[in-house]
């Protein structure tokens, strides 16, 4: 890792200097458990946001995305179990009130205060709650906080997702730290899924925005689950220089370091998003080449990666190459059966227009690994992409046809 | 019925004057079964056909599309358990001569022979074992060969499917009948389905294109069982004109009536499609309104269709109206929450912007039928569509996760 300029570091969101966090139970969860987190910069931070395309914003979303206008904020809080999405006028009143709480319980001027909700869609927050729980959120905030907030933002995730690494800029030591949520409605443009980044880097607000949008595009814009898409999907980073209390410019070189890390920290979220993606047992690493451009080859990644035969046939270790080559047909892109060539690890089952011999119980082996890459050259030219996605199985069915608390009366909550 | 002007009879393809059928087992199938259907008109016929929309078309399919150009066909060929796709430029041989199989025994002259698969893709047709089931198929030509035609082009259907009407045009009774198959790989744009629609009725080949196009874009365009889209769907149609020897040329009024009997026959072949794809219990119907126009309608209705987590909802007998809400708000299409309604059954769930009380026992019972509705009002103008789809139950994923006979070597066979 030291060979790429920068070292993995244990620990999340409180890893750089500066960054306080922690997490509580508040009760939005019925089940108990931890529900509502809190990130907190000492210092003032800048900090942007990138957030779900969906229509259907929720209001945490769109309080949030008005805030990061102005480039800075102090405060993240985000809560479990209870998306508060599609819940009118109401929900857009609880958003501001989780916000205010935050401002007023740690006494930071209005407007510094970021909100994410995550959970059920179509429930009103109980928000008296949820309030306390803030309060009792920044009685806790400590420097060792971060799992405990990281805990806090699961939904369906089966285990907490956090990540920080450290480099060298200006003769320092600079950290950055994530943590991030995923796991059911995961799709290109960042379906259900929550992350915040933190890093004690003196960043501008411009340069932030850039890195972390092209961090996303290639890391969580490049993942699905189920193709669903999300209403309230957010990636929220902080920077607050606390280790240039006088400022710092990077150096090109420097800043090429950072943004490598960063992006480091985002594609491997993105993965384990994915591996811990509801009913998931295989990682399917999708690379196309050969396309017109990168565009036609993100869409016909997509194609592949969003393929509920694709993802069936994987799941039962079955080496579809058709099931593939169909879906490259449906992405709407111009390719030919003539040009095509498919791999599925390192095994080569369609080459240039024809059926390639494979050995069966080798290309066995490799369709039944936990992770299965599938390689598809598309002789058009010289695009290229990537996506990644996970098999299609029973568990992901039952546990989503299952959820019995959506029966409850919504207007009752 | 007949105060629509026509009646529902008994029969398929047959039910027309001057067609024949058969249906045969030539050996593709492994576990045996009829899987060659042949359907012939006695006299010169208009044809015409609709084909997938896929980039990786079959050889039959790109075969029987340019034999269409010129309007005009006796026989229509079909076999099943293989789509001799993705077969290379032996796949392009197998279907040439299939359809030289079928002109040479029937003496009828080259280019009159349509050809269609469906089945597994990557595997080379048994050619040898196809030309003896045509010409077993043309010696069992007779006019009652309908449904053993029907049941010869099924895969995974549990039923066949066929389906005959007639009307008074002309002073004389015209019949139309159709048989068609399922059942994975349904999705908008025809996948995996093929269909043969006959009529004795005097129809210019440009008039027949129109209908059948709308005809089609009105039903198999309008439902999915998995989002995936097949490389070999088909949509043949036929005219022979045997009622009107001597030609006829229809009043506005009575082409009204028989293309409004067509829609019926697509119509309902294609719920059927949906009822029984693949691990489906239940047909959802979706219907979008108050769309900026009908094209903004088709694609929301088609996301609603299309999410797995709606469809897992409706498995499981969930209101999941928060899914449909996030799927609405994917679709691309401009839409705001505020303007939004959503009604499951009978049952309004979400009115301009707010959450409505609902019973949920009542709603319960609603969600738990066989056909359940989905009606979203987008309030932003007149558009509208509607899209049938099933639910997505741990059976289709089993089924296609399970498919063993995909590890046999391609080549070998």
């Amino acid at each position: 890792m030291q060979a790429m300029g920068f070292e993995r570091i244990l620990g999340g969101v409180c890893a750089p200097e500066g960054f306080l966090a922690s997490g509580v139970s508040c009760g939005i969860k019925e089940e108990g458990g931890l529900d509502l987190a809190l990130v907190y910069s000492e210092k003032p931070a800048a900090a942007t946001g990138v957030f779900t395309t969906n229509s259907m914003k929720s209001p945490a979303v769109v309080l949030s995305r008005e805030r990061l206008l102005g480039g800075a904020a102090r405060a993240v809080v985000v809560n479990s179990g209870n998306a508060n999405s599609m819940t009118g006028a109401r929900g857009v009143d609880d958003a501001a009130a989780m916000a205010a709480a935050v401002e007023d319980a740690l006494e930071i001027p209005a407007g510094q205060a970021l909100v994410a909700s995550t959970g059920r869609i179509g429930e009103y927050l109980p928000i008296k709650r949820v309030v306390s729980g803030i309060r009792a959120a920044v009685e806790d905030l400590n420097p060792g906080g971060n799992t405990d907030a990281t805990k806090a933002i699961m939904t369906t995730d089966t285990y907490p997702k956090e990540l920080a690494a450290k480099m060298e800029i200006g003769g320092k030591v600079v950290r950055v730290g994530a943590m991030a949520k995923g796991s059911g409605m995961i799709h290109p443009n960042l379906a259900t899924m929550i992350s915040v980044i933190t890093t004690d880097l003196d960043i501008g607000v411009d340069t932030m925005r850039d890195w972390l949008g092209k961090a996303v595009e290639w890391s969580f814009n490049r993942i699905s689950v189920d193709g669903d898409m999300s209403t309230c999907d957010t990636v929220f980073m902080m920077a607050n220089g606390a280790v240039f209390p006088g400022g710092y410019k990077m150096t090109e070189e420097e800043a090429g370091l950072f943004f490598k890390t960063l992006c480091w920290l985002t594609g491997n979220l993105a993965v384990a998003l994915v591996k811990d993606g509801e009913g998931a047992t295989k990682l399917l690493r999708v690379v196309v080449n050969g396309a017109g451009d990168d565009t036609e080859a993100v869409l016909v990644a997509r194609a592949i990666g969003n393929s509920s035969l694709v993802k069936c046939a994987f799941h039962g270790g079955l080496p579809a190459w058709g099931r593939i080559a169909a879906a490259v047909g449906s992405a709407g892109v111009p390719v030919s059966a003539e040009k095509l060539s498919v791999a599925i690890g390192e095994s080569e089952v369609f080459s240039g227009g024809e059926m390639v011999e494979f050995d069966p119980g080798e290309l066995g082996l490799v369709v039944n690994r936990d992770e299965v890459e599938i390689t598809v050259d598309l002789g058009q030219g010289s695009g290229s992409a990537y996506f990644m996605t996970c098999d299609l199985s029973p568990e992901y069915v039952e546990f989503n046809a299952g959820d019995k608390s959506l029966w409850r009366d919504p207007v009752e909550r």
